[in-house]
């Protein structure tokens, strides 16, 4: 038997859970999945033969250590700043290690330590970081084999509501971490190329920029630009790239009602409001507002933000209830951003039988032989129940892929990496079709950045 | 004769040091001045038989003790931050100590040893902090001394260009440092009171929620909101107040215009704009707006902030050369902010003969006798040259006054202070009327904060 240790038991890793166990005999593993909380890790393997359930606290340096000891391989399902002591440990015990968080400083630190024990920490393997590098790397690649020259990579991802479940007037649901939804995009401008011009989109521009996708059987979706995208320009080999752009997708019209939150300043996450906990969710709204000794809270946000009688905007305000002077916050000392979330929550929770969405979108421009041409490529896979959802699919998988390539030795580079190169990719893409996770691939003109399609 | 040494000689002592050697025979002061460079400690003092000019490294601790320890006061003219090693020296010297700066952490931590020391640390003594507090402090103890108890307090205060050099749309010069105009309003929202409610105004917003003014003989100006209002409620003893507000005094439109570049992005300070040394004008502004492979900078930009045809603000655009394709920012790894500094500067710069004004307007509502009723004081300073600025005028003469009022044992209470006692503002602001620094107050009607006068 192969040994399998799984750290932490939450809520994307039912999928991976899943695959080790069904392949446990044919493979011979044997898998021990440590928690924090025993009857987490117990509850997910169900009492399997082949598991072990174990308490595992992660500041417990023994506990630790002795469980990555007793482990061929380790998988951390940890928050992305957990993972370090752990690899510290993997490297003593020499152990090969998967997560699905991008490579923190420290951990890329421990590279040549990694590479010198000729181990392999495979990172970036979920979803977004994970799914996408794999899948916009396979067409990169392709391309550049072919003597082609990429011009154009822009990459999208959103975890969205399934549309059967798609039931409110936002078109969205608090699918993951409904705190990261919240205070999304800030911390600083996005930056992106278009063109082969660098742009800058303040925050409280951001969701004033979005660009519109659409695809097939899905129909329209919208995304805003991440902060991040220049890194992909090395990460991916894409010099000379004249349109980098990443983005978060939403369903159309999401960020323009959500930039009405940023301008009145209720995703701030800067400072605690004064008797937040008394505030009524229209005391909150009015916060934001002038005093007027006659007008409402209504026409006085209608006036500020000049939102026409008969604009949808108004009513997703509504169906949120940010006028709602009997309901409380109930938060001390709260950020505004800690009561929008709770404001939003009331209404986007998942009700007992929604499913979720993962939609990823690429586009790839380039040159071969003269021509200028693109390949767009978009995969959208949906969630089961609320245990088989779509983000753990397509988190959970990939880990578990590769933990299992790496345990059978197909994965031979060792060092901290990301799931970038050919050898790696193609086996995981492959199975993953297997499980209905696929890139639909279609030949569009190419027509540079031009989101409006207008010709000079 | 009594020894006074003014520790650095920049733009804002020529008052101060005048004041000084103006006095020196009838009050037997010998003035002594240091600065880094020699040459500006000769250059203002201009040989004045009472006075001597030295040449003192703040960071040299000899130089600097041995300066202190031959005063028989100190002024600490010195950038806020490079007090505390001199107010440390007077401690251990006996010196009294003056500044027109803000008490820091570290200045407040010595009130103890001040006081054990009998010493006077008097701070805050400029313009701005400084008139402010004892103009202000004036009419709110005469009102209490009254019986009658503040509700509204609103205090602005402005550093503009004189009417008669005010020559271009914005109707503002820089007549103090450019950088703080720049990135002023960042680094959180602002917070105030308005008839007992706390509101917030995020940065994106601060420029569009603008209150008008009007000073008699000098037309209507507007202010916008600073950050830090809630603390004049302690410091002053406004407990229950019901509208606490201070602003900073622009002309009408000014901050309408300014929005635009908030909009933009370009005051954005936090990072550094890829190949800034030679871009153009035009390349910086069309960093904000999204590629197009057709449309001009011009047409993106009216369009992105909707700006009319026949609106104004596009002329305030065009004056600054923003569209110039020529023009080139030629600063290495500069952020938004630095730009955007540089372009102004181009601008806004003072020509030769221009003078500078200072606006300073406060509201006082109260009750009194069970009504309610207001007075309103305002006062402007204007320059006279680029020596003797309405700047260095404000700043320096109340430091000055104080000065020789501690010298000469007028003002006894000891400690780390800023000028709110009676005692300490009463004879200051009285002489600063032989100077013309006078404010004009007039009782108006009573509204609350109401600023479109409209019935309920």
């Amino acid at each position: 038997m192969r040994n399998i240790l799984i750290i932490g038991a939450g809520k994307s890793t039912s999928y991976l859970i899943k695959y080790f166990l069904d392949k446990s005999i044919d493979e011979k593993l044997h898998i021990t999945v440590g928690d924090i909380l025993l009857e987490n890790a117990e509850k997910i393997l169900e009492n399997h033969s082949n598991s072990t359930a174990i308490k595992l606290d992660i500041f417990n340096d023994d506990e630790r250590r002795e469980a990555i000891k007793k482990a061929d391989i380790v998988v951390s399902m940890l928050p992305a700043r957990l993972h370090i002591e752990v690899a510290k440990d993997c490297i003593t015990h020499k152990k090969n290690m998967v997560t699905a968080s991008y490579v923190s400083k420290e951990m890329e630190a421990l590279n040549a330590e990694v590479k010198a024990n000729n181990l392999i920490f495979m990172n970036e393997i979920g979803v977004d970081p994970g799914l996408d590098h794999m899948s916009a790397k396979q067409v990169i690649d392709d391309i550049h084999d072919q003597g082609g020259k990429i011009i154009l990579f822009e990459s999208f991802t959103g975890g969205l509501i399934a549309p059967e479940d798609d039931t409110n007037l936002w078109n969205y649901k608090f699918t993951w971490n409904p705190r990261n939804v919240v205070i999304a995009g800030q911390g600083g401008a996005a930056k992106f190329i278009q063109e082969g011009t660098y742009k800058y989109i303040p925050y409280h521009k951001l969701f004033r920029r979005t660009e519109f996708l659409e695809v097939d059987n899905y129909g329209k979706f919208e995304a805003y630009a991440n902060r991040d995208s220049l890194k992909y320009k090395e990460v991916y080999g894409l010099n000379n790239i004249l349109t980098l752009y990443r983005g978060t997708i939403r369903r159309v019209g999401f960020s323009k009602a959500w930039n009405i939150f940023i301008q009145l300043g209720m995703t701030d996450d800067s400072y605690t409001m004064e008797g937040s906990e008394y505030m009524s969710y229209r005391d909150f709204t009015n916060s934001f507002l002038p005093y007027s000794p006659t007008d409402s809270v209504e026409l006085k946000l209608r006036y500020y933000l000049k939102i026409d009688q008969d604009d949808i905007m108004w009513e997703k305000l509504l169906e949120l209830n940010l006028f709602d002077g009997a309901k409380k916050v109930g938060l001390k000392n709260a950020t505004p951003a800690q009561i929008l979330q709770k404001i939003l929550e009331d209404s986007w929770t998942l009700e007992a039988d929604d499913k979720d969405m993962i939609v990823m979108y690429h586009k790839f421009g380039y040159e071969l032989n003269g021509e200028r041409k693109q390949i767009d490529a978009s995969m959208v896979a949906l969630g089961v129940d609320q245990t088989y959802t779509a983000m753990a699919k397509t988190v959970g998988l990939p880990v578990a892929i590769a933990t299992l390539q790496i345990l059978n030795g197909k994965i031979k580079s060792p060092g901290v990496q990301i799931p970038i190169n050919k050898h790696v990719y193609q086996p995981i893409l492959k199975e993953l079709q297997e499980y209905g996770i696929k890139f639909i691939e279609k030949e569009v003109p190419y027509l540079g950045y031009n989101p409006n399609n207008v010709a000079g």
